[in-house]
């Protein structure tokens, strides 16, 4: 490496260590650490350019640790991505676009949001699997219009994570070879040293999952990081750089735990930006003009990547048409006309009438892609054209093994590269495991879409610890997040046609084991309202019965019982309060009209949302305690859950 | 083996197959494979006896492939266990005492509720840490109080799950040679064969992280199962014995995915009852006999280990007495005596004043054993007597490493072994990835007490991927939990007081990052009320504000502002809306009066429970969206949470 080389990886952790102590919050032992390493990867692997930061066929980069922000908003800053002088100076500052941790919304040239620990690396799974997909769809020997790689840089928090361990696993079992993990190996940890935590032999490990394991043991040695990245390019299977460092390296802190997030003092951070020169946040013109020719190389590896899409589009005219309508998500339907109907006597779960829904969408839509965690015979969510594998890149079922966080993760990388609309699914009370990889999706706003079977106590036999009580109120509280649990096929339909739709978030859907009647008759849009009414007072309303899913046909029998002892009340099918929540006042007046305080809500959960509706006086049938072993059917009248039962205390 | 094994194994699978098929409910795979496992395991190797199911010195058996559970009922039936013949005809029915999958509570001889996949080997790592902390403090030459093993039966689905190799890579590191792992391995899983979804090299994998690792290539070879368990003994370090089985074993589905979770037929049962001989349901007695005999071994033992506590109590009479205190957690605090005062001006985190207090309790209670998720600097949750470790058996802190999955699920461990009681701690936000063994310390009324610090958007800086938003809210929906968010320093304290004071159900504590001023002067038993009358009106009420945690006292400040502008208020502070929900309606109506309509509540989170008491012209004061990158007050503020912003919502 040349000088050059040099004075830029000083001022990115100059910079970096700026930012921090100007902000007084922040991370420097990361940021002096790697330096070199993303140094090394922008300017001599990374095919990108700032010119074009959403480029189709670039290789993605995830900081998986996203602690290393400054690091990173130095780079992008000094590589012309768009950060000015004055956003670092704004780090962690409020509405700044340098926060925290790397925010996709907020800072071009950021892939992923991340921090959060052990979602990145299987974020670039996600992303990995996508582009074989896509290479396999598309490419031909002559022009490959896919082929890129997936980087993320990953610190020793990442790989404790047990999420990353079960995504590692599937990626070396895939042979998602074009997978590339650069381990900032430090030794160093929060609260102590690694090996008081970690005593792993590291290379026999990623070994023995079928990965590539390779050695950088200087990590201030960018000839060393280049090799090693040439050499993992090589291998036929997914490659795990180690790459020892010195977590703070050049601080007086360096090599300690104390340095992970503790800004250096103003004093120390004058001493180093000394050894580089010239004034606070200030860039060398030779580091600009170093950056220049990186942004052009990239550029023109963008021009050649046009004009292969030119002659691809001349040649393939129907698969480039196919590319471009998988690249914009670009596959309307009708659901009306082109899914599946539900006749009147249809009394299925709607696990079923999902999976027969899904199979239509798998036909119209040839990006929809994903699975389920080793369920796919109960959760009935299945994609087509047979299961993704080393043989079968083509197959867009992912079987993902019992390995529920990883999955929702993966999910996440698939979305954020783009090109195929991801979906995954297990049973309702596993939500749990995948709580932390949903919340990102929401986060990113990624279309990722949930199916969640087995959504009450009418699990049954299994009992307690697989009957989800608190799962709705659960996901009901995340932001950005629609959650639809329809009532029967028709609005399972109207449910998924949400779903499909929905760009912008992802959507989950909570849908039976048991078999549901049909309280609809007709597919409209009314469970896009979140709630609607759907059985009406017979004359004037005297109360307001609000129920969820399964529990709508339940209210309607309530209704009849309470009809026949001379009240008169109204059913309001709620299957998705965010999306009742976002309908206008007056709407939400008529369908609950606020003279009505006799208000009552059915759901077989914890249910905590619907208080909301039902005010002092109204009554809440729901589940506070664990669900019981048993026949669905016994269980759920042992739990109060029978129209007579709830007619009842309705008249109390 | 002799002829009678053959039997047993024998009996075992039909009467497993028997109730699975009655119930037309459950898992003959492998209920059918692992047979000669569990009976080995109950005959040659437990240090057991029915005769006394909690002996503290047992070895314990987690049965982590829970939906094995006909399995584990058959053998306690015909060990003596209790199970009678009329139990294992009710397997799964409502209210019996062999449900889906086993439950602690309802079945003598069942040492964990299991089912979720990956929560029994972590269990079983977590009560090894006990046993290795207890034998360590209590064992001398002469005499052994504590020495026993810990089991666990599992599938590949356990080993797919990331919180199991989270907890695998920590019990190799910390050398629990005391636990053994029988892989129940099969080739076959729910969506197929395993090499669908995992093709890891199992022998190496397991070595790297530590652990000695075995194959049993014939699990219907029970010599060949025993002599790999007599080899585990010899390692000093944890080990994993694969053995190989066929699932479904000797059914006409045998060694395919359908026999996992489908009950045989009727006369398929019968064909394999005919082999054995007898009526459906009945044992031959030489079964029985030969248990019997299992049973009075199992108790000579116990005899033996009962006269080594009596000569253990004469000759160590301090430290017996010391034992019979942490084996009956037994170490009552006063804690308005003995635990840290805070002065009225005191103005620190509630993280802090809780550090303080823990660090107090540590002194006084001899088991108390925790730590956190590599962020003990952070929590300032930390154990005593230094890190637990393979030099150190007696240090009570452990470093889990970034493994927050693993390790609630390894603190339910410590505290099902008894003896010891855990506390584990992390950032509130990712509580998240710790909710299914939260769900699991709840269903098993653990005493498990989890610490959870930056708890709002007042982290700040870090952005909204380490705010929580939504955290409360889901663990408050959690059945059997106490969930307290103090508002100062006297409510921390109070709330440590519950939270060390309850035996029968978890307790989350959730504290600031930031400081807090003091809203309280005296210490006492309010916070055990769940919410209370903190600031009074000064007349009469016109308005009631309900705050939580560190908004307590900004709610306050709203008081203030409303009272110059003539209105009179109540403040009530809630610390713990699961425990307010526990007092009788007389004082809720005292705290909360109904006439009083105009009701406020003030929450920097999603907050939906706080619903219940606002009523339909009620308000809240919430966070409904993710939070922000930036210093904590600028935060705050941007999210409307002023006095004077609120005062102004209010007065509108």
């Amino acid at each position: 490496m040349s000088k050059i080389d040099e004075m830029v990886v000083k001022t990115l952790r100059v910079l970096s260590v700026e930012q921090i102590t100007r902000a007084s919050s922040g991370h420097p032992g990361i940021a002096l650490g790697a330096a070199p390493i993303i140094h090394v990867l922008y300017s001599r692997i990374l095919k990108s350019t700032a010119n074009k930061p959403k480029w189709f066929n670039r290789d993605r980069f995830i900081l998986g640790a996203g602690h290393g922000s400054a690091l990173l908003y130095s780079l992008l800053h000094i590589a012309g991505y768009g950060l000015k002088i004055d956003d670092l100076k704004n780090f962690r500052q409020l509405h700044s676009r340098t926060p925290g941790h790397p925010e996709m919304d907020l800072t071009e040239g950021v892939d992923a949001s991340s921090g959060p620990l052990g979602q990145g690396i299987p974020e670039a799974i996600g992303m990995a699997i996508a582009e074989e997909h896509l290479a396999s769809r598309f490419n031909k020997e002559d022009y490959k219009l896919i082929d890129h790689y997936t980087y993320v840089l990953c610190g020793d928090g990442d790989l404790q994570e047990g999420l990353t361990q079960e995504a590692m696993s599937l990626a070396g079992h895939l042979a998602l070879k074009k997978v590339i993990v650069l381990y900032d190996s430090n030794d160093i940890q929060l609260d102590g040293e690694v090996c008081f935590a970690n005593t792993e032999d590291v290379s026999k490990k990623y070994s023995s999952m079928n990965w590539n394991y390779l050695l950088v043991k200087n990590g201030n040695n960018m000839e060393e990081i280049v090799e090693a990245i040439n050499e993992a390019k090589k291998s036929d299977k997914p490659t795990i750089i180690e790459i020892k460092t010195t977590i703070g390296y050049g601080s007086s802190m360096a090599g300690t735990s104390k340095v992970h997030g503790k800004p250096l003092g103003k004093e120390e951070v004058v001493l180093m930006r000394k050894d580089l020169g010239g004034e606070e946040f200030t860039v060398n013109k030779d580091v600009y003009d170093f950056y220049d020719g990186v942004r052009l190389k990239g550029q023109a590896l963008y021009n050649d990547w046009l004009e292969v899409c030119d002659n691809y589009q001349e040649k393939y005219p129907e698969d480039f048409n196919l590319y471009t309508k998988m690249i914009n998500d670009d596959f309307a339907i009708d659901f009306n006309k082109e899914i599946v109907d539900f006749p009147k006597d249809y009394f299925k779960s709607t696990r079923v009438s999902g999976g027969e829904i899904l199979n239509d969408i798998n036909k119209i839509h040839w990006g929809m892609i994903g699975g389920s965690a080793d369920l796919t015979s109960s959760t009935m969510a299945k994609g087509a054209d047979g299961n993704f594998c080393k043989e079968n890149r083509l197959g867009r079922n992912i079987n993902f093994g019992v390995r529920e966080h990883a999955m929702a993760a993966i999910s996440n990388g698939i979305a954020l590269h783009g090109g195929l609309r991801p979906f995954c699914s297990g049973f309702f009370v596993f939500s749990d495991y995948m709580k932390p990889a949903i919340r990102l999706s929401a986060l990113m706003k990624l279309p990722v879409i949930y199916i969640f079977t087995h959504d009450t106590v009418a699990v049954g036999e299994d009992g307690p610890s697989h009957e989800p009580v608190e799962q709705l109120t659960m996901l009901r509280s995340i932001p950005h997040l629609n959650v639809i649990r329809p009532a029967d096929a028709i609005e399972t339909k109207e449910a998924w046609e949400i779903a499909y739709n929905t760009k912008n978030r992802p959507t989950v859907l909570v849908l039976t084991r048991q078999n549901v009647p049909m309280v609809r008759t007709k597919f409209s849009d009314l469970t896009s309202l979140g709630a609607y009414v759907i059985s009406k007072e017979k004359n004037r309303i005297d109360k307001i019965i609000i129920a969820t899913g399964s529990e709508v046909s339940l209210a309607i029998e309530v209704q009849k019982i309470l009809l026949a002892k001379g009240f008169d009340s109204r059913v309001v099918s709620m299957p998705s309060v965010n999306l009742f929540e976002a309908q206008k006042d007056s709407y939400k007046e008529e369908v609950l009209p606020s003279a009505i305080k006799a208000r009552y809500a059915i759901e077989m959960g914890e249910a905590s949302h619907l208080y909301k509706y039902l005010g002092l006086e109204g009554k809440l049938f729901n589940i506070s305690q664990f669900g019981l072993s048993g026949k669905a059917g016994e269980v759920i009248a042992d739990l109060g859950f029978t129209p007579e039962k709830i007619a009842k205390r309705i008249l109390e």
